[in-house]
């Protein structure tokens, strides 16, 4: 560790309105992340938002990147997730699956994080590598163990194009009609292609 | 039309070398779009690549989106490709699509031009509604066209859903092992889900 990640991760000056600050620091850069994208969301653009100066930013997130990995990171923890839409039931997996992310890219705070991730996945290539590591320690890892199938990585992999796909068309790009179907329409709508990435037949 | 555009399509001082140094330009452009991504692949970072004056990259293209549209566009004509891949039997489609597609993105030039795509699609909001426009109108329209059905519109969608999100997994983010795979195996991977979005049933 080096001493701005521990600044960022251990904030040695406590005092009032410190974890407020923080949380409105991150908060600004979540909604930046999401909306302008990596390459152009700035310390400076993110703290402006904040209210804050950019030398509070870099105090408790450190560089660019690690204010993005705090900041935007997952929107729920895989591990806690993963094992009741998947692990309990692989054979139904598939609209449990496509329910959940559909109904949680309806709210604000999910999809900001999702649209970001993906975003930054595409922009320039330091951030490409940190979503990468990102999505293959704590979100393919975990779905593949969720599974359990001795290609359970592809599967995941598989399972992974078609979210990012979706977040893409819907959410980024907009395509119309996909942009404007309710969200239980576009689960049922990608539900079985999850299933059959799950658990259906692949080549060899 | 404005006056680059004019100045982009008919070149008038026709002179040797004009169309070598021409495609050059477009050349560096598809490289760095797909490269480094719409915002940071500039006028100035293009010109150098081709060895030419960045006033000549806007003397032939006009602005960076007109060079965008000009040099990125599509790897190849949808009402070209479509009516074999599509219409003329549409129960077996899924497989010869995703062939096709697995095949196109094993060629640097195809790859360039779809990632450069996918890129601008996630940059910003101006090259994101550029990416939505050409798709809407060449890809989706067609692809829909080629299926003629009454919800081909949503089934074109779903179908664009699965491809951006091969293109974002397997050569942006480059997880693994879906990276490494053999194209032939992608093709068959995706292939059966593919035929469900274009073909089997979807909720009403």
């Amino acid at each position: 560790l080096n001493s701005s990640t521990n600044v960022a991760r251990r904030p040695r000056g406590r005092r009032p309105g410190t974890s407020g600050t923080r949380d409105a620091i991150a908060s600004a850069a979540s909604r930046q992340f999401a909306e302008l994208g990596y390459d152009r969301a700035t310390i400076r653009s993110i703290a402006d938002e904040a209210g804050v100066d950019p030398a509070l930013v870099s105090h408790f997130f450190g560089s660019k990147q690690q204010l993005f990995v705090a900041a935007v990171g997952l929107p729920f923890d895989p591990a806690e997730v993963l094992p009741g839409l998947i692990a309990d039931d692989p054979a139904t997996a598939g609209l449990r699956f496509a329910r959940f992310l559909a109904g949680a890219l309806e709210e604000r705070a999910v999809r900001d994080r999702l649209v970001g991730l993906v975003r930054a996945a595409a922009s320039e290539p330091e951030a490409s590598r940190m979503v990468r590591d990102l999505v293959s320690t704590e979100v393919m890892s975990r779905l593949a163990d969720a599974l359990g199938v001795e290609d359970a990585d592809v599967r995941a992999n598989l399972v992974g194009s078609q979210v990012v796909g979706l977040v893409m068309a819907r959410h980024i790009v907009r395509v119309e009609p996909l942009a404007s179907l309710p969200a239980e329409r576009v689960a049922a709508a990608i539900a079985p292609n999850l299933q059959r990435y799950l658990t259906g037949p692949l080549p060899a």
